[in-house]
């Protein structure tokens, strides 16, 4: 250092650290390390500041590799040892379904603060079980439904709140991807209900639920058809063996809201040609609104009040400018932003949350919208047993 | 004339003029009569030339006029006239839908060849009487899809018969329009249950489930949400009256296919900004298409085996390329068609089946499948009135 | 006929018959007789109603069964006696380049009015001498820009003209084709500067060019390249022979508008996967315009007075919509017209003028216009003839 | 912590050290920055780890707290401290434009390497002096021209190499911008030539020019219309003084290539309406791409080998793909990244260049490509002092 380079000052001062400890160290895992690591200095001046205190996971070299490469202090294969850690002040369980609920359930016996990857629990009742039990140890609780916390979304969700496109009497979502079109491919975990609880219902189903939730309201009725179109498929260990698929893998709903607008909603992994086709379309008395996540930064909007005569349709928004949500944060008008920003957002508004006392609803789904979610996703299974009859939510 | 000038030959001299009896003048007796027009000089050479025998509506004034204006020999006010006049061997009712039956049935009983509008009948049973009779009559029956003779449409339909796509399991149509947004706007004859049998079920959802019958399958359960958002509007004549909607105006509905296949299917005409939004997306076992009729010239493609490595996606294939459906009667490679089209193709394949006495189906839509699609759209509004309860589809 | 029928009153009686001589019958031909026969029953009421006389073609059998096909009355292989033919009142003249000047001054000179293709001379001389002639003799002129005829394209010159995009700051045109693509494609009378005049230029920059005039302004210089990309091609007679390429087959250049507006234009046959691409943008500085003529119903419009605050974007106006341009002679909204329907708007637009004296500009192209988009291309041409150094447009 | 959690193991302890000094704290500053502290945990292993030793920037309040928000160890408001901190080993020159020189200059007499951002000089003639002083030292060296390192960009220019689309004939590539359009917009260090050297065609054009080298070729001539559309604009200090803007704030170019490939180009700050809109299409002999910068995990592609006969068009590749560049490194199909990650993939490059001892080019931009590149820009702007007359492009 030369003699006139000054020391840079203390970093973050006036922000509260708060210890977490994570569960997972795949896709989800990964995603919201690298939420949690790009916080402090990007949705600054933040909130609160992230400690990595310890990190869990199934396999020992993988784990210990996860912890050096994030920068976790500490790591078990065990996720006990993370929820007991006393550095741990909030759970990340961004494990596979089946510990959702073991592992919450007991990081909010000791009080601390969890978000829980979707679907929250392998069922409707044990994701009643966790928010019941989150809400009485009063910590803070979210269910990690990240598409809300898309700029374009919240926009729409804003727009919605702000009557700009009036009453709504429609909701189509759909969740399209490809990845079981082979029917060569491997049964993975999620596809056996003992470790995953649904299938395609809970992986893209509760995303498109939620979304209806958020934007247009609560459904009182759905009629499902759930399907399991390749029963069996090769073990992941032994290929030249088969394994049954015992959760559904496509699926087609309809709902209707208590405000009387009717949806369409599907999910599907047998979806040739689509990536990550998270789509949905909402049309109102006074406009429409359209979004496709793989254009995420876009949000296609219609409102009947532009003008001049005949020069009106639906505009393409792109998401990016002054005012929008989150565009301080980011980078200029039009330099997009992509998947791994959602958790950014969403994982600040968890740990503002925490720190200041906020409310996690309605900006973020608490342990009882994912509950909810829950309880309408077995309604549509439910439906499909008996021929897509309608079955009523109640929760 | 110079007498350098030769006098140009006879027009068509092979081919047999049929003579053509038209319920109706406006938007599809206008569409039909273009279409009829244009056949003789752009379906070259035609199979057969039509000849404008005789027209019917309701208004005298305005009958006269069509009739002039197209060059329609006779006019009546009267229905039957035109049904009844010697001249006329081909029946084109494109009235309003309570005429379809009465009209038809007289058509069939004077051995005459008849295509009609959609939905063929006011029910499913009025449907099959229509076929039963044409059938026992001997005479050719045509139930006006257009949408079949969609150059994109039809080579989709060529591309899942040559099995480009493989199995299908999914179909997804929509048909969205926005005509009824406005709660203000009249109610007329479309929204009377005694004029028009059914509402946005027969006018939209008709066509949606002919495409998912003509390019899917046969569906063997439904389960539908039928909704009659603005049960009251203004009287057409006294528009301080408000009169009782008594058709559905929008719907949802899923299908299965005896095949496996799942589908939701959808009508409305409160699709805020949407104009003529009639898509539908199929996904295969080795590929998907994708269409919208706002872009009729298109197909969105996928086939899994495109390359190098990675270089792989939807395409949109321009449908009016050398050897397209009906390509060769048009212009150049991407010198687009209209709406108007449909019609020169359909009327054209229903003339050439008259005169060389070759079969409708499958390309175009007999009564038959008029009848099915009507058994089809009575059973999503007979699930919806328990609840979206699934309905067995039985022809 | 039953006696209740009534005849048919007599067709647009109103209406002056004008008779056509038209020249060609390939694809220009047939658009045009196309144009031509649905104009009295859709553009109802007609101005006039066109009478085909007589059409002439190089090939006798060829133009024989033109003639019949199309119901024109006479025909002959001389286009002189088309011209000379008394029944015509207008000449059609839609043979090859060459033809363009000879044709229309005979025409001209027998004081009849004459619609020509673009280009409209073989050269800029050319075009100011036919520009000339047909002032001085009092006729109606009109060249075939028939993309002025678009209703997208015209609502954008409403919009513009009504200063909804502010002041034009930049125009970008792009007319692109993929048919020389293939290095062995037939060297066509349209590659050989004798037959055509020019290449690429004249068949698709003169489109570009004349939108550009119509919808910005006047050009006051321009840099230009100018290629041959495939020397020589095989003959069309003896495919084994190569004759060579003596035109431009595409283009690229710069133009600066008196208004200090600047533009690229550029005109390829070598767009490999293009089909019809014709399109343009134009920013103004309240607002921009894009089209492109393979999605010819569309507009892409942004205008910056649009809110809510940051719900703005380009919006896609369908142009099918009461009020815009042509939408009352055709259909409902969203269902869209074809490239044909251009040449129905033009001709019927110089019918128009013909029968009602009215002047063909500023919405037709007359011969001045054609004439100065011809200036503007061979000052191209000669731009690159000195490695495109600026070339000031001079009429 | 629990005695049953294990202690990370050291992090990356096979990756060298870096230390980093970083001039500038605003958009590319902040971008740079962030890609820094991604490159160690997401481009993993990383090739090496940086190590933020110190920043500078003009206004000591704001480069302290930048400091301390990224974790840079010190800072100064002198660049000289940064560069000559000796725990800086690169430097990162992402100062505005009058800086690029004099601290480039100064680290590469200090041997250390330097990755600076475009353009690199302020005219050609210093952007050749920093190319050969690097060379001459024997430093690593790079130009910011971040786009190449787009997945999609580095797909194409893959595609390109192996022959997918066969020879290039055409290239046409703008970047349209809207951030002028607004005539009180103020004149900010960007519209001073003093500062910025140049305008548009520096900030704009430059990346264009880059791209079309980097895909295409070399040009070897020239012509360009140099605008500046609004000469005088607010002072920021004062805004009720004018300033005049003394660069340039559009332009529009001309280009042909060595291979006889032909091209046109286009930067603009008042493209209304359009955001960050960088797109640019190339048609070859086999096939034809195009890409837009907004939609930048998107590569469409044409390839004129598709099947089956009349299925091909252009088709939408989503460059998340196993096997796409840089796909590894984050999450799965469809989930797009953003604008910030050309800066992560483009950083790593250059660490992995130093420490390993690779060539910068051809994937990177070297300072010869930045010199090269504001030789064509330079040109361009001496071509529109005499009318856009052809310029040779001379290095």
């Amino acid at each position: 250092m030369t003699d006139r380079l000054t020391p840079a000052p203390d970093r973050f001062p006036d922000a509260p650290r708060v210890g977490i400890g994570m569960i997972g160290y795949n896709l989800m895992g990964k995603a919201h390390t690298n939420g949690l690591l790009k916080i402090p200095h990007m949705m600054y001046p933040p909130a609160a500041v992230p400690v990595l205190a310890s990190i869990s996971g199934r396999t020992e070299t993988a784990v210990a590799e996860a912890a050096a490469r994030y920068g976790y202090a500490n790591y078990s294969t065990d996720w006990r040892d993370v929820v007991n850690d006393p550095a741990v002040q909030v759970l990340d369980n961004s494990g596979p379904n089946a510990l959702h609920a073991p592992a919450t359930l007991a990081a909010i016996e000791l009080g601390k603060h969890v978000i829980c990857e979707k679907p929250l629990g392998m069922t409707a009742a044990e994701s009643r079980q966790l928010w019941l039990a989150a809400e009485a140890a009063g910590v803070k609780h979210m269910t990690a439904f990240n598409y809300r916390f898309v700029p374009a979304v919240q926009f729409a969700q804003q727009l919605i709140q702000d009557g700009v496109i009036g009453d709504i009497r429609h909701f189509r979502g759909q969740y399209l991807q490809p990845s079981l079109v082979d029917a060569e491919a491997p049964r993975k975990w999620r596809l056996d209900r003992a470790e995953a609880g649904k299938g395609t219902l809970g992986d893209l189903g509760s995303h498109t639920v939620d979304l209806a939730r958020f934007l247009v309201g609560e459904p009182v009725r759905v009629n499902g058809i759930v399907k399991t179109m390749v029963p069996e498929r090769p073990s992941v260990e032994d290929p030249s063996a088969l394994q049954p698929v015992t959760v559904d893998d496509a699926f087609v709903a309809l709902m209707e809201f208590g405000s009387g607008a009717i949806a369409t909603i599907e999910g599907t992994k047998y979806a040739t040609g689509r990536d990550n086709f998270n789509q949905f379309e909402i049309n109102g008395t006074r406009g429409s609104i359209a979004y496709n996540q793989e254009a995420m930064n876009e949000l296609q909007l219609y409102t009947d009040d532009v003008g001049p005569d005949g020069a009106n349709g639906f505009r393409r928004v792109t998401c990016s400018q002054p005012g929008h949500p989150y565009a301080e944060y980011w980078w200029a008008r039009g330099h997009i932003i992509g998947w791994e920003h959602t958790f950014v957002h969403e994982l600040h508004h968890f740990l503002d949350c925490i720190v200041n006392d906020k409310e996690v609803a309605p900006l973020g789904a608490t342990f009882e919208d994912g509950y909810r979610v829950d309880v309408i996703l077995d309604a549509i299974a439910e439906s499909s047993d008996s021929n897509g009859n309608g079955v009523t939510i109640s929760f």
